[in-house]
């Protein structure tokens, strides 16, 4: 299949990534929320943390043991009386008398007085009395306050994604929520009066509508609160009913579909008199794209091939969809080509492609139909505009998908 | 501090993992359960999924522009006349007639009797006609029926952890729903007189508890459905009511605190009696350990020391709780230890590393308390149970946190 040439106005990629890029930057002064940090997992912090306690909140026991002096037990055996138990949680700890013991139990404070545990494991427990064998100096097996964190100490960076053990450490300074950014909340609509829902039965010329599943699934993949995925026919007054109600609730609205050159794109002829930009790139998949700002809110509009979407997606949106989750960017990176290959003059394209441990494999052909496929790969192999042929063991760029 | 001294009857570490996963093994059949795919991001595939249909559905053109006759624009420059437009969606296509081009739209059906599409680009388009600038072979600008994938044939394996892209094929093949693994239900209980609620004024003697709140998020990071955090004082009749508020719901319960050797250790005393087995592992954090099968349901009692109770998570019960969820197991390995340690002998200990590119430092003391050091962690260093101290510079095993 020969490649449709590229217009001598293509945009090329990164031009058009850092139009999408600027597109959304205002979205970066969306406002900050407080989530419960039981719910925080995965979020992205959004202010430095600091402890409000503290921790350990008070001088205790590491041991399951006897709290005594230290002076007391300098000389082994010795025999001591036991003058009570410190249970954990219990206040009103008394002061240990000179000379004695106090039982205690692991992260119980410990008596005033005391300065060392002796565990319960070198200790031979009498009636009312112990006799210790073992020698312990002062400070052993106690948990001194403050040992773990400060108050007013950083528990957590600005930026970091909330893992299990810093979801464990907020909880233990006992913050009930902590500021993080906001989700951006997205719509995914998709066009095209050939879509059907899944499970359909199909009529001639009917296909099943995987767009907006697919890109919602990405989005959610990248922190993205997607609030609806809608459809609209190629009739311009249901897409723009559609897209007005995206427009009320989401930070920012996808389209599929609608943008290339037949005599029915609803997407490009409802958002280019509302200001639209649409145009080519020269990439593929993924060629035709647009973008338009509509009640302040960016909406950016993708080829409706699945592939083309998908790749649009990783390409163009994806870099700046996760600075703004405060995600870290995807790890790529360059490896060695296995499958020999022809790309179009002209246009950057992105290959699907199966990353083993002696490189990445091409796996399936070009085309922007073949969604199958790509379920498969694991990576894009990214070749570069002027590229018209690669060799088999040469350098390429991949892109994690 | 001295370490506590291992006890003769002590098991080892991969001993003891071995129990738990022995215990949880009969949750592998546990039913399956269907999925929407739209919702089925990151769950596991219970069983290969096929495609019930060929996909592409019907043959297509990859292209807008004019379907037509191979044979005649063979030679170009050649004009033909439109027939009239096929657009994607619109059933009824007509044949191609002899000598003519129908316009088609990027997915509509390729009419009968044609056999290559001309692009919109590569025509002259007049009134009623077309000037073809550029010879087009059989089958050029055409999907064919099926190319993609065909009905029949595999679209994702058994135990395929769900992506966008595997989420894209499924829905576009128009499954509506997918066999999946069912979640694991699990209930975190944390016992302890002294656990006050987050944001609560402590009392002399009390804290936070966090242990339901951090073994949940390591739980939830782990696809497992965590349908309570709940919590029981010291008192046998409160911790009896809730484990079997917790059994009767959960597939697995999880405790913390209550295990150890003190007077008051409520969840050893009341699943003791119930054929609970309380014993030590030759491990630190994370010594004492229980585990009873309470109405057929898998408890298993970690000590309450925050750290110990991550770590007793993260060694003993994740590569279990990872393959009941069909997920791969955390990448582990070997590196460079970064600082010289000491370490007790007879126990293999957990220290909290935080990798560089050089290898691993050891950033926090083996304290088990150290929970607020631990969030800057992101892996556990693995020292043999038989090491006392390892030199700057030697190989360790580390364990992804």
């Amino acid at each position: 299949m020969s490649p449709r040439p590229a217009t001598a106005s293509a945009r090329s990629v990164d031009e058009y990534r850092d139009t999408v890029a600027a597109l959304l930057a205002p979205l970066a002064a969306r406002p900050d929320e407080q989530a419960p940090v039981p719910e925080a997992l995965g979020r992205t912090l959004a202010a430095d943390v600091v402890s409000p306690i503290d921790l350990p909140v008070f001088r205790n026991s590491a041991m399951d043991g006897y709290a005594v002096r230290a002076a007391d037990v300098a000389v082994t055996p010795v025999t001591l009386p036991v003058a009570g138990v410190v249970a954990a949680g219990k206040p009103g700890t008394d002061a240990l008398p000179a000379g004695s013991a106090l039982k205690v139990m692991t992260g119980a404070p410990i008596p005033p007085g005391a300065d060392c545990v002796v565990p319960v494991e070198d200790v031979q427990a009498g009636e009312g009395r112990i006799v210790v064998e073992r020698a312990r100096g002062r400070g052993e097996f106690v948990r001194e306050a403050g040992t773990d964190v400060r108050t007013g100490e950083l528990v957590a960076r600005a930026g970091t994604v909330l893992a299990p053990r810093h979801i464990a450490a907020l909880a233990a300074v006992g913050l009930p929520t902590v500021p993080v950014l906001s989700r951006l909340r997205a719509v995914c609509i998709t066009t095209g009066d050939e879509l059907q829902p899944a499970g359909a039965v199909l009529a001639p010329g009917q296909i099943y509508n995987s767009n907006g599943i697919a890109l919602a699934a990405a989005l959610r993949a990248d922190s993205v609160d997607v609030v609806d995925v809608a459809h609209s026919t190629d009739d311009p007054a249901v897409f723009t009913r559609v897209l007005r109600a995206a427009t009320a609730v989401a930070d920012v609205v996808f389209t599929s579909g609608g943008v290339s050159k037949g005599d029915f794109e609803v997407v490009k002829d409802v958002l280019g008199p509302l200001g639209g930009t649409f145009g080519s790139v020269a990439v593929q998949p993924g060629g035709p794209q647009g973008y338009t700002v509509v009640d302040e809110v960016p909406v950016l509009s993708f080829p409706g091939n699945p592939v083309s979407t998908m790749v649009s997606y990783a390409v163009f949106a994806r870099p700046a969809v996760r600075a703004l989750a405060g995600l870290p960017e995807l790890a790529n990176g360059e490896t060695t080509l296995l499958t020999a290959l022809r790309s179009p003059a002209g246009r950057r394209q992105y290959l699907r492609g199966l990353l083993t441990e002696d490189g990445v494999e091409v796996i399936s052909g070009p085309g922007s139909h073949l969604i199958a496929a790509m379920a498969w790969a694991d990576v894009l192999v990214d070749v570069p505009a002027e590229v018209t042929s690669l060799a088999a063991g040469v350098p390429v760029r991949i892109l994690s998908l």
